[in-house]
């Protein structure tokens, strides 16, 4: 938690459930990313946070954006991005979606295959687009990969028919998977994709770009490598594979940069133990995986929790949400140990939850609202 | 899908993702739960679609209610629900939800663990409470039994300390599961707590209520048992096992009332072959996994949908939503088949979608906004 939430915390009498976001904490996570990459450009994932406090501060930044709709694209323009600093990163695009982002001049589209190609030379005619292929994600905690992107050979062709058609096809990307927590899917993926990108350069296609995506991790309950890690082996990678003709590249990091600039507060619900003999005890908070903790589906993110009573003695807990819906359940199986003396009415702490919470809330599942939002 | 239905897609050019409810569909399934069981009280589970359309007209019938939170009960009594009318039925509530809740006069609150009991003690004494005992859910397509209820010798101690708090314990509850598919869940269920209903009595307990929860199904792409055949099984039950000092009872249907009242209209965004060779086309909708068909988690809840190239040729498909999540995939293993003329543009329908949408859509993942609402 940065001081300066600790201290909003502490001044202020925040009803629950509500997220607390460091701006400063956001701009020094840019900072970090340019420092660890400078060679590449970055788009802000803006699904992982569309808050207007955080696109405007960003774009103040430079920062540029990928934009995964129409909605978010017009977020970033009304937040003062430039179109030209915005890609619509989504493969999957409605006809009236692209045109309308054509119009505002947004330059560059993603596709991974050919309908999505002939939609894209129709309704933004000569735009600029870039494959995306599918790569390994192992080492994701929020894998990606069977949705989108496409083999090798396929982008091949895809991006000599969106030549065809009209289109300028100017590079490729791929998505290493959500909360990448190792180096070594970047370097694999660089790998992958660099002779496919040199010989559709032969063919005669302008290829200039790479795009690296994101996955960047933040840190939950375990360490990850530092974000310079990340940056040293992609340098050595794409040296590796490119020689002295490295593309423009392009990075996409979402959770990297609001991910640790957030802290959920809540107010704990109940703890019960329903039976005299249960060896675990139920701690339901007052926000749950329909009011913004999507992540923790399959126990995937698990966020750090801190208590008013840390330091004391603990025990195993299951931890829900506070809907009457049996799969609103956080963690079952990921062991987690809260403090004997936690109780009702107590208030903790979801640390790192800047990222993919706000967007995923339910509008007023089982009548509860989204937590509320404080930018400071 | 209804005519009223049929007739309002046809007459109107509905943008989509919209989601459209027969209110004579919900008033003819109210009279049908109502003709099946006679004897029970009807409390409509607000969580399944809580559009203010809905509870006025299930006021204007003389519905009862079960709220999840106060939010859903302050939603009731803008609807013209008598707060006698309302059931607080969630085991899980924040203490300033029990104490609003009392204060408008709503008089039953559900319980299923001792802390509970003195959460409701304390800021509404004197209430009614019921016990929530744990069931087999087999047979339920969304199981809810682990998370709530507990187990028969804990409920008789729960019930006899809530008598001791003060409170006023009334009776006892199950939960079968929703979308339970199977008459014998209930049976079960029923001759389980029989036992410990009448022994209750015995020890003094004012005991005149036994809350049967909901569970009852919608057809979606199976067939399922007819509401009077759930009838049936039920009074014979209750016969069996209470003889003719029968309880009041009180069911809690949600799914059953609106959700075959309510078709979701969809636009085809892309249909895809990402590589030549791909068996399987991928059809991604305007709506996903968080757009509102949350219950598609797993596959649970396979909806029918048509297409306006019904009869032609079929081929396998994975369905999937338009964000760039890749949990967002509706069906992949559920064998679903679509016309392979269909294609990016083209409207779908989704039906028997009434139930358990809106409530989950979020608020604006990826940029997108929940579904529009028509309610006619």
């Amino acid at each position: 938690m940065t001081p300066r939430i600790a201290r909003y915390l502490a001044d202020n009498d925040v009803a629950t459930p509500a997220l607390v976001v460091d701006l400063d904490r956001v701009e020094a996570n840019f900072r970090a990313i340019k420092a660890a990459m400078p060679h590449a450009a970055v788009y802000y994932a803006v699904k992982a946070n569309p808050a207007p406090h955080i696109l405007r501060r960003l774009a103040g930044l430079g920062s540029n954006f990928d934009a995964a709709s129409i909605e978010e694209i017009e977020d970033c323009l009304a937040a003062g991005a430039a179109p030209q600093a915005i890609s619509f990163g989504n493969t999957v695009k409605k006809a009236s979606a692209i045109r309308r982002a054509f119009e505002h001049g947004v330059p560059m589209f993603a596709f991974d295959s050919a309908e999505e190609a002939e939609k894209i030379a129709k309704h933004a005619p000569g735009a600029q687009v870039y494959c995306r292929i599918a790569v390994d994600n192992a080492g994701a905690d929020w894998p990606l990969s069977r949705k989108f992107g496409c083999e090798i050979e396929s982008a091949r062709q895809h991006m000599l028919y969106a030549a065809e058609l009209g289109l300028e096809p100017i590079g490729l990307s791929f998505h290493v998977g959500s909360q990448q927590t190792g180096t070594a899917a970047y370097e694999a993926a660089i790998a992958k994709v660099a002779m496919l990108f040199t010989d559709l350069k032969d063919r005669g296609l302008k290829m200039r770009m790479l795009n690296l995506g994101g996955g960047f991790p933040v840190r939950y309950r375990e360490e990850v490598p530092h974000i310079d890690e990340f940056g040293r082996a992609i340098g050595s990678a794409l040296a590796k594979a490119f020689g002295n003709a490295i593309p423009d590249t392009l990075v996409e990091p979402g959770r990297f940069l609001v991910g640790d600039a957030g802290v959920l507060a809540s107010e704990v619900v109940l703890v019960s133990k329903r039976n005299k003999d249960d060896a675990v005890r139920w701690v339901y908070l007052d926000i749950g995986r329909f009011g913004g903790l999507a992540e923790t589906e399959g126990e995937a993110i698990r966020y750090h929790i801190s208590t008013p009573h840390d330091g004391k003695k603990q025990g195993p807990v299951v931890i829900a949400g506070p809907s009457c819906d049996g799969t609103d359940v956080m963690y079952d199986k990921a062991n987690y140990r809260l403090p004997q003396a936690l109780s009702s009415g107590d208030r903790v702490l979801l640390h790192a939850t800047g990222a993919y919470v706000t967007s995923y809330a339910a509008q007023f599942f089982n009548g509860f609202r989204p937590p509320a939002e404080h930018y400071i």
